[in-house]
């Protein structure tokens, strides 16, 4: 395994018309897909800085430091560029739901040919997830 | 786990400007992310009817039927679809390696700080894996 390491420059990697690219976070354990994010080059610049994972928000149009209204942090473990270096692999330590909906994951639909069904139960209820943080925090 | 079966219409999913969604495709049994792509509504509906993953390729601007080129399919086992409905992660399972570049997975280049470094080994020479089906497909 495998190659030297050599500078890494994020100004030379194929951003799109926004400014982001597409980001995986993984458990870094089990494996388990959480979600699907995006960065720009600035989240990616302070994830890599803090180790805590801070994506871009395409709804709210500002940086996103995951957990801050509900809590549930990603610590990174490890940050890998794809082939295209296009697309991001987080392996992080989530804790407790990464989803809105207090699921582990945001993958929680299954598609089986043409019928659709909800296969994951919230760990926590979200209304419960934000409550928490009411206090210093605005839900978003 | 969890709820009743819908009727699932793609019509209905938040496709972007190019008509894609990004794709997540994860080796079923070990977890590991092999790669992301993207799908149009087209590449959605073959995976689903035929079982064998099709994604849109943005470079070629067409279909493209994962090993077409290679020989390294990926049968589908399971869809799942997002909080957003606007991403995909497909467990698969892979033959043999994924990445063009002959590497299992396309996630095969690791940041660390200031640096990147190439952590993967290929498993097979890219040119051997194309020039295997070189009498009947194209590569790309």
């Amino acid at each position: 395994m495998s190659g030297e390491a050599v500078s890494f420059d994020p100004a030379q990697l194929p951003w799109n018309d926004d400014g982001l690219l597409p980001v995986i976070a993984q458990q870094q354990d089990t494996g388990e897909v959480l979600m699907l994010a995006w960065m720009n080059a600035e989240a990616l610049a302070e994830t890599l800085k803090t180790g805590r994972v801070c994506y871009w928000s395409r709804s709210r149009q500002r940086l996103w430091r995951k957990g801050e209204s509900s809590g549930q942090t990603q610590s990174l473990c490890a940050l890998y560029l794809d082939c295209d270096q296009d697309a991001v692999l987080l392996q992080v330590e989530q804790t407790g739901p990464a989803c809105h909906t207090g699921r582990r994951s945001c993958f929680y639909r299954q598609v089986v040919h043409d019928q659709v069904r909800v296969v994951t139960d919230p760990l926590i209820a979200p209304g419960l997830l934000y409550a928490r943080h009411a206090d210093d925090n605005t839900r978003h």
